[in-house]
């Protein structure tokens, strides 16, 4: 039987998330966490509705899911996100120690690529993964917000 | 008259902080940030009572200074924070556009200009402000711990 608990399998929930940012007036980016197969935080970001920079979706799966670990090292965990990470999350994934990130769209203007984050050298990073959908989706929110 | 509210002045308030961080077992950093002469947020590392990577004491700030003015932007406000901020805390200030940091100790090893991190460059940096006391303490911190 085919694995059905693919990257996209669960890239695709981290989807539904932006969906949700979206549909509330937020950049649309989501992302889940994962461990042995099953999402232990999924999340959206909520900049705007919290009046808060640091309330990126990544922020607060790291959060939530060292609170559901009960510890604050992420290891064995994969955190999917649709799109590439801020210097911010960069940087508290490097904290975090998270066995590997999968991300969808790049972020050639804030993606920590750019800006010159550095995650932690345990941590595995898969790029690309349905970056079409997500890059979409990004693309969707700023075209209507400019009308 | 002299005017009492000098980066001294705040940076002690930080130093306050950084020490209640080490009552409580914690990596002693302590930060507050001021606006118009007035401390609209203060915080200390929680990193380990909450198991919480973000839970830096800049992060904490950024946070609560944003609660306080109702907005996410923190144009107009200082942060005075006892060590140099890391990549991360260094991302959340660029999204803050925060006017101006300053820090007591350099962090050569994890602070943001050694991992890469950028600030807004609208952002004024002062450091070394107070830097011995600041460093001196988390040099005890860890210097206790090795025992």
């Amino acid at each position: 039987m085919e694995n059905p608990f693919t990257d996209e399998y669960f890239m695709r929930k981290a989807l539904q998330e932006a969906e949700a940012a979206y549909g509330k007036g937020e950049i649309p980016v989501g992302a889940v966490i994962v461990v042995d197969n099953k999402i232990i935080a999924r999340s959206h970001n909520l900049t705007e509705m919290l009046h808060d920079v640091t309330a990126h979706a990544e922020m607060q799966s790291v959060t939530a899911a060292a609170n559901f670990l009960g510890g604050k090292y992420l290891k064995g965990c994969t955190l999917y996100v649709t799109l590439e990470p801020c210097q911010m999350c960069a940087g508290a994934l490097y904290w975090s120690q998270i066995s590997k990130i999968v991300y969808g769209a790049d972020d050639d203007h804030r993606g920590y690529r750019t800006m010159g984050g550095r995650l932690h050298p345990k941590t595995e990073v898969v790029s690309g993964v349905m970056a079409g959908e997500a890059g979409e989706l990004i693309r969707r929110f700023f075209a209507e917000r400019r009308k």
